[in-house]
C-alpha cells in the first residue's frame, strides 16, 4: 500500500495514499475502536448538506471562493448520490463531541474538492479541511445540527410506519367488530368485549403516539447552525448567521429554523432526550399490544386461544408442529432495547458540562437505533403479523358464555352483595349464572335476554335505570 | 378498643368502631405493608371529586336517591376540606390496580353519608360503598381519573414554580450580562463568553421544558370516567356517561374532557409515561445547570472560583469554614431519583395486560414523586441558591486574559495551521498569544484591539470578512 | 414556643428551646424541604453506633475526656432504645453528602449528653457537637459506614424472608410433585411437565438469589471508618485509627472490618451499586414468578385456571365475585420500583467527584427501600399467596390430554418431518395425537402407552435409543 | 442466480443454491429485518463447539451413526476455525428465543456435513438439520448455554484488560506518590492529599471490579445443555444427559459444569442479569475515575490544571491548538450505553414466561455489547491515556500553599469554632491561614511546621494527642 504523509498538530502520520479521509479521521479511528461498526449513513447525508450550505454562504457572502465553494458543493453532491459513504472510518462511539465524525467529513469533502480541482489527495493548499469546508462552523454547530436532521428524517419513517399500523389495525377492528369475546382485567375474567373494540383501542393508542412524534419533531427543527465554538458565533459573519439556516433548510428540503438562543443550543441536548421519550412511549403501547396479541393466540390448545397469528417459521427445533409468536416477540425486544437507549440517551445527556454536552455520539448511536429498529419492527408486525390475524369466533363465544363475568351486568339489578353470592356460588358449583339468578327468582327470563344481550353487554345501556325502579 | 363486623365476599372482619374505613380498607392495609406511607392527600382529593361528581350526576339523571346523594356529596366536601385523610390506611404500593384505595374512598364516604343521614358507621342498608358511593363507576375508571386529575394538579405546581426559575435566571442573565469568563467545551479552554449569556442559556433551557409540561398536561385532561369496568361503560346509564365529565370538570375547575375511545383510555396509560417523560426532560435540564453551578463555583481556592453561591449552612463536619453546594447537589439527587422513577412507570405501563394496566399504584407513586420533589428542589434552588450568586468578575477577566483560548478570533486571519503552532508555543511556554502574534507579524496592533475586544469576542463578528481581504 | 439561640458559621438561628437537634440541623431542615418523610430508623441506631464506638475509642486512647465520653455513651443508647428518633429532622434527600444527618445526630447526642452532665441544651461548652461528639470523624467517613452498617441490618431481614419463601416453594414442590401439566414456552402449548418441577425451579432461583444477597454482604462489611475527610485519615490518631472499626465491630455484634485503602472506600460507593444490583436481581427473579402465578391462575373460566390463588380481598368495586392476583401484582410493584432505584442509584454512583461521592443520601433513600419493600413484598407473598396456592389437577391434566404437544416425545422415533405433519393435522382437525399415529401405523398401542406414560414425558428416558434401533 | 426448492412446515421456499443455510434462517432473515447487523462471532463459535459435543456424544452413547456425527464434528470444527461465519445470516434481534440462530447453525452445519458426506447441500435425507444436528437438543437448552459460553469467554476478555489497567494504575501511583494537591470534596478544597494516593484508589477500585467480574464467571459455567425443551429432558437420553456437559467442557476448554435443576436453568436468566450488573458496576467506577481525569485535566489555563492526558488528536475544528479529553469521554459514553443495556437485559428478563424466556436475543446483544465495549475502551484507555498522564506538579503544589483546607489539620488543637473563624477570615482577606494563627497566637511556628508538614498532612498523625494536652 502506498501512503502520503498528513501533519495535524499531534505530528505526521502516512494515511493510505488512494483514501479520501485524512489524518484526522485516521488518528479517531485508531483513538475509538469500540463497537466496529459504521456510521449511520443519513447522518453522513446531514453533514454532506450542511458542509454544503455552508460553502454556498460563504460564497454567497464573498468569504469563499467561489471554485472552492462549488468544488466543495460537488463533493458534498457525491456524497448524497451515496458515494464516498465507506470513507466515514470513524466509529459511532467515539470521545471528543463529534469533532473525529466532522473532521472526517471535511477531510473526505476536501480531498474530493480538491481532485475535482484537479489537485491530489492530501495537498491541503487548494481545499482546507478546516479552513474552507468548515469555513464558518465548528463541531459543536454542526454536530448537532447534523443530529437533528438525521433525527427528523428517521421520524419521518418511523411516523410513515406508525400509520401503516394505524390504518392495519382499523382494518382489522371493522373486521372483527361482530365477535364478542371475553375482557379480561388483572388476567381474571371481567366483561363481555368486542374483539374489534380491542383492535380500535390499539389503532387509538397508535394514533396517540403518532401525535406525540409529530410534536417532538418540532424540537428537532430548530438548529444551533451559525453559533459556533460556543454559540456566541465566534468567527461566524454576521451575513452568514442570518443565511446559513435558511440555505440549509432549501437545500435539503426540511422545514428548518434557527434557534433563538444559540448558546442554549449548543450546550443543551435535552430535544433529543425529548425525542427519545416520545419514541418510547411508542415502544411501550406497542409492547403491551405485543403482549396482549401473545396472550390471546397462546394455545393452540392449552392458552386463550381467541386468535391465531400468521405462522413465519418454524418455532422449535425439537417440537414439531410449534409455531411461536416470533413476530409480536420481536416488537417487545426492540421496546425493552428502547427503553434501556433511553436511559442511556438520558445520562449522557444530564452530564453535558458548561458549554458543550461531549456526549452527542452516544446519544446519537442509540437513539437512531431506537427510531431505525422501531420502524423496521412496526414495518414487520403489520405484513408479517398484524394483517394475518385471524379470530376464533366460536372458541370466543363459548368462553363467554362459559364465564361469570356476566353477573357484573346483573349487579345493578341485584345490587352487589346478591350478585357476589351468585357468583361465588357459579365459580364453585360450575352452574351458570342465569340458571342460578332464576332459581332464586331475581329476575325473570324476559329481563335477563335483555340484559343479556350480547350487543348491550359491550356498550353502556340502561342498566342504571332498572335498579332504581326495583328499589322504589 | 371496640369493633364492628364487617362483612365482604372474604367473610367476616371486625373493624374499629370508630373508623370511617371498612372491612375492605382494612383487608388492603394487612395484605399490602409495603411502604408505610400514606396515599398522596392530592388523591384523595381527587377521589373525593369523582365521587362526589358521581353522585351529583347520578343524582340528577335519576338513578340515585337525592338523600343519598346529598349525604354522599357532603361526605365529599369534609374530604375536601382536608377532613378524613388519616382514614386512607392503604399503603400507596398496593395490588389490583387501586381497588383498594377505591374502596378506602367508597367505604370512607359511605360511613360519613351514613352517619350524615343519622345511622351508624357499617350500616350500609342506608348507603352502600359499592352500590351508592360506587354507583355507575368501577376502579378502572376511577383510579385513571384520579391519577390524571392529581397530575394536572401536581404538574401546575411544578409549572409556576419552574416559572419562578425562569424568572430568576433571566435576572441573573441582566445582573451578569457584562461579566466576561472563559467558555469551556470538554472542560477544556475554549472561548469567552458572558456570564449573563450563560444564564440566559439557562432561562431559555428551562423555558422550553415549561412549554413540555405544558404540552402534556393536556394528556392528563383526556379522561375514561363513565367507561366503568373495561371502557365499554357497561352498568354506566347512558345519560351518566355523558354528563359525567362535565360535571367532574365543573365542581373541581379543571378543564377536563372525555376520552374519544374509552376502551383505549382505560387500558393504556403511555399518557403517564409521557408525563414522566417531560418531567424527567426537565430534570436533566437542572441537573445539568446544578452540575455547572458546582463546576463554576468550585474553590474557593483551588477551582474554577468564578461565581460565588450563598452559604446556607456548614459544610463539614471536620473541615471548618468549608461551605458545599448543597442546595445543587439536591436538585442532583432529585434528578437522579426522577429518572431512575421513570424507568418505573416505562416498565409498569409496558405490563398492562389486556383490558387494564393493574400497576397504575406504582406508577402513581413514582410519578407524584417526581412532580412532587421536582417542583420542592426547585423552590429550594431559587431562593436557597440562585437568587444569591454572585460573579467573581476579576477572577473571571483574569482567567480570559491568561487563556489561549483567544486563539480562535484569530484563526480566520491567520489560518487554522499558524494558529495551532501559536496555540502551542503559547501553552508551552507560558507567552501570551497576543505576544506571539506581534512578535511573528502576523496582526498589528490595532487588529488585534479590534479583534480581542472583549465585546466582539462573544458575538459573530467581521473577522470573517477580514480572512479574505488578506487572502486576496 | 420559647427558642435559645445558637450560632454557626452562617450566624445566628434561634432553635425551639426543647428540641436536641440544633442550629444546623434546623437549616437543613428548612434547606431540604423535599419528601417531607423522615430519614430511616435503622440508619439513625447506626450512627449511635457509630458515635459510640468513636466515644468509646477516643476516651480508650485518652482524647476524650471520660465524662465526656460516658454522657456520649449513654445518649447513643437512648437512640438505640428507640428514643429520640423524632429529633431527626433532616429530609432523606438532601445536598451535602450527608453532612446534614451526621450533624443532627451530633446536634442531638451533644445536647442529650449536656443534659446527662447537668447542664443546658445549646451550652456546647459542656459537649460540643463537632469537637466532641464528631472527635475524630468526619461525614466522609461516617456516613458511608452507617449506611453499611444499615444496608447489612436491612439485607438480613430480606435473606430471612427469602429463606422462608423457599421454604414455601419447596413445600408447594413437593405437594403438587404428582400434579402432571402442560409446559408452555413462549405461551405455546410445548411438552408436558409437573407442577411440583415448575415450584422446584423457583425455589432454585430464589436460593441462588439467597447465595447473591450473601455474597454482596461481605461489600457491605468493609467500611471506611478512621479515614476521616478524603481518606488520608487526617486529625484521626493512629491508635483511633486502628481500634475504631474492632469497638464498632464489638459493640453492634456484626462482623466488620477496616478496608485496605480508606481513600477508596471514601470515594467510590461502587459496593452499593453492587448491592443494588443483587437486589434487583432478585426482584426479576420474583416478578417472573409473580408473572407465572397471575397467568397459571388466570380465569377461572376463560383462562388456564391451573391454579388457584387464595382470595384475599374483593378484586372488583363493580364486578361482583371477582377475585384478583392481588399480591402477585404488589410483588410486580415492588420489582418495578426496585430496577428503576438501581438505576437512580447507579447514576448517583456515577456521579461521585474526586475525593467524595456528594449523593450517598439518594442512594441510601432508593437502597434501604429496595430492600425494604423487597422484604415486604415477599412477606406477604409468602403468607398471603405462595402458601395458599392450590392446584386444579383435572383441569391440569385434561389440558394435557387435549394438547398435541406430546407429538415432541413421539418425534425421535418417527422423525422430525413425519411429526410436524402430524402435528399440522392433529390442531387443524381437533384429532388426538394418538389417533392419527396409530391410523398411519407409525407406532402400535404398547409403544405408545410407553412413549406418552405421564412420567417418561417429564424427565429424560429412553426415547433417544428406540430411535436408533427402529433405523437399523 | 440458481436456487434449490426447500421446505419445512410452513411450506416450500427457493434457496439460494450455493448457500449453505437454508430455509428455516431465509424466512427468519426476512422475517426479522431489525439492526442489519451481524451475529456474534463468540456465539457462532459457541453454537460450533455445543453441536460437535452433542454429535460426539449421540455417537459415543450409540444414537447418531458415526458417519453423520464425523462429518457434523468436521463441519463445526470449520466453524471454529473461522470459515462459514458469513452464512450466519440472522439478525441479532429476532423474535423467537433463538430458534432462528440455533436452525442458522442447524441448517449450515447439516449442509456443510452433507458435501462432506460427498452429497448435494439440501439434501436432507444424508443429514438433517433436525433430527441429526440437533439431535437430543432444543433450541432451549442449546442457546442458553450457547450465551452463557460467549459471556465466559467475553468476560475473560474484560478481565484482562481490567487486570492491565490495575497495573497501570499501579504504576502511575508509584509515580506520583510524592506529588502533593489539593484534596477536593464537593467540588470545594478540602484537605492535602497525594496525587498517588488518588491513582492507588483508582487501582484498588479497579481490582474490586475484577474480582467481582471473576465471582460472576461462575453463573455463566452452570448449563441447562440436556434438559431440551422444558428442561425436563424429553428426548434427551440418561447417557447423553450425563456426558453432554462433560463433553463440551472438554472441547472448548471451559470449566462448565451442569445445572442442578435444568427446569430453573432453562426459565430463568437471572444469570444473565447478575453479569450485565457486574459489568455496570465496573463501568460505574471507570465513568467516576473518567469523570475525575477530566476535571483534574482541565484547563489548560482556567480549570484545575493539575494533571495532563496525553494528546491524542486536534481538539476541535474551530479552536487551534485545543485538545480534549477525548479518551476518557470515550470512556465516559461506554459506561452510559453498558448502564442503559443493563436496563435493557433486565427488563427483558423479567418478561419471561413459565417454562422459557423469549427474549435471550436482545439480551445476548446487550450484554455482548456491553463487555465488548468495555474491554475495547478499556484498551484504548490504558495505552491512549493513563499510561501517558503526566502531573503538574509545582500547580498541585502551589494551589496547597494557597488554599485553605490545611485549616482542618490545625482544627483540633484550636476547636472548631476558632478554626471556622480564621478560616472565614482567611477567604474574605486572601490572608494565609498560617498568618493569622500566629497573629492570633494559637500555634507557635514550631507546632504549626509538625502540624502543616506535608507528609502528615496526608496520613492519620498526632493530632488528635495535642488537643487533649492544650484543653487539660
Amino acid at each position: 500500500m502506498e501512503f502520503r504523509a498528513e501533519k495535524d498538530s499531534i505530528g505526521v502520520k502516512n494515511v493510505p495514499e488512494n483514501v479520501y479521509y485524512g489524518v484526522q479521521s485516521l488518528r479517531a479511528a485508531e483513538n475509538f475502536r469500540i463497537t466496529g461498526l459504521f456510521i449511520h449513513p443519513e447522518i453522513i447525508n446531514s453533514l454532506a448538506y450542511i458542509k454544503k450550505a455552508s460553502a454556498m454562504t460563504n460564497s454567497e457572502i464573498g468569504v469563499l471562493d467561489k471554485r472552492i465553494a462549488y468544488a466543495i458543493i460537488k463533493a458534498c453532491d457525491e456524497i448524497l448520490e451515496g458515494k464516498l459513504h465507506g470513507e466515514f472510518i470513524v466509529d459511532p462511539i467515539q470521545g471528543g463531541a463529534g469533532t473525529s465524525l466532522n473532521m472526517n467529513a471535511n477531510e473526505v469533502i476536501a480531498n474530493r474538492a480538491i481532485e475535482i480541482l484537479g489537485g491530489e489527495k492530501g495537498d491541503y493548499s487548494i481545499v482546507h479541511p478546516n479552513d474552507h469546508v468548515n469555513y464558518g462552523q465548528s463541531t459543536n454547530d454542526v454536530i448537532p445540527t447534523a443530529g437533528k436532521m438525521t433525527s427528523l428524517k428517521l421520524l419521518n419513517n418511523l411516523e410513515r410506519e406508525l400509520n401503516r399500523l394505524y390504518d392495519a389495525f382499523c382494518e382489522k377492528a371493522e373486521e372483527f367488530d361482530h365477535v364478542i369475546k371475553m375482557g379480561r382485567t388483572q388476567m381474571q375474567d371481567a366483561v363481555p368485549i368486542r374483539l374489534g373494540q380491542e383492535f380500535r383501542a390499539y389503532s387509538v393508542a397508535v394514533k396517540r403516539d403518532i401525535k406525540r412524534i409529530q410534536k417532538v419533531k418540532v424540537e428537532m427543527k430548530e438548529l444551533n447552525m451559525g453559533g459556533t465554538a460556543v454559540g456566541t458565533g465566534i468567527n461566524a459573519d454576521t451575513d452568514y448567521l442570518k443565511k446559513i439556516v435558511p440555505n440549509l433548510s432549501k437545500i435539503c428540503g426540511m422545514d428548518l429554523v434557527q434557534a433563538d438562543d444559540l448558546i442554549d443550543a449548543t450546550q443543551n441536548v435535552d430535544p433529543f432526550v425529548s425525542v427519545s421519550g416520545a419514541v418510547k412511549a411508542c415502544a411501550v403501547t406497542l409492547s403491551k399490544i405485543a403482549n396482549d396479541l401473545r396472550l390471546m393466540s397462546s394455545g393452540p390448545r392449552t392458552g386463550f386461544g381467541e386468535i391465531n397469528l400468521p405462522a413465519k417459521q418454524n418455532g422449535s427445533s425439537i417440537m414439531p408442529g410449534k409455531v411461536n409468536p416470533v413476530i409480536p416477540e420481536v416488537v417487545n425486544q426492540v421496546a425493552f432495547n428502547i427503553i434501556g437507549n433511553d436511559v442511556t440517551i438520558t445520562m449522557a445527556a444530564e452530564a453535558g458540562q458548561l458549554e458543550l454536552n461531549a456526549f452527542e455520539p452516544i446519544i446519537f448511536y442509540n437513539l437512531f437505533q431506537s427510531i431505525d429498529t422501531l420502524a423496521y419492527a412496526v414495518d414487520t408486525f403489520i405484513d408479517n403479523c398484524v394483517k394475518g390475524i385471524t379470530a376464533n369466533e366460536d372458541r370466543c363465544r363459548e368462553l363467554v358464555e362459559n364465564s361469570v363475568g356476566i353477573i357484573t351486568a346483573i349487579c345493578p339489578h341485584v345490587g352487589y352483595a346478591v350478585a357476589s353470592r351468585i357468583a361465588k356460588e357459579a365459580i364453585s358449583t360450575g352452574e351458570s349464572v342465569r340458571t342460578l339468578i332464576l332459581r332464586d327468582g331475581l329476575l325473570n327470563d324476559e329481563e335477563l335476554k335483555t340484559i343479556l344481550d350480547p350487543v348491550n353487554l359491550t356498550q353502556p345501556g340502561i342498566s342504571g335505570k332498572n335498579l332504581l325502579k326495583k328499589e322504589q
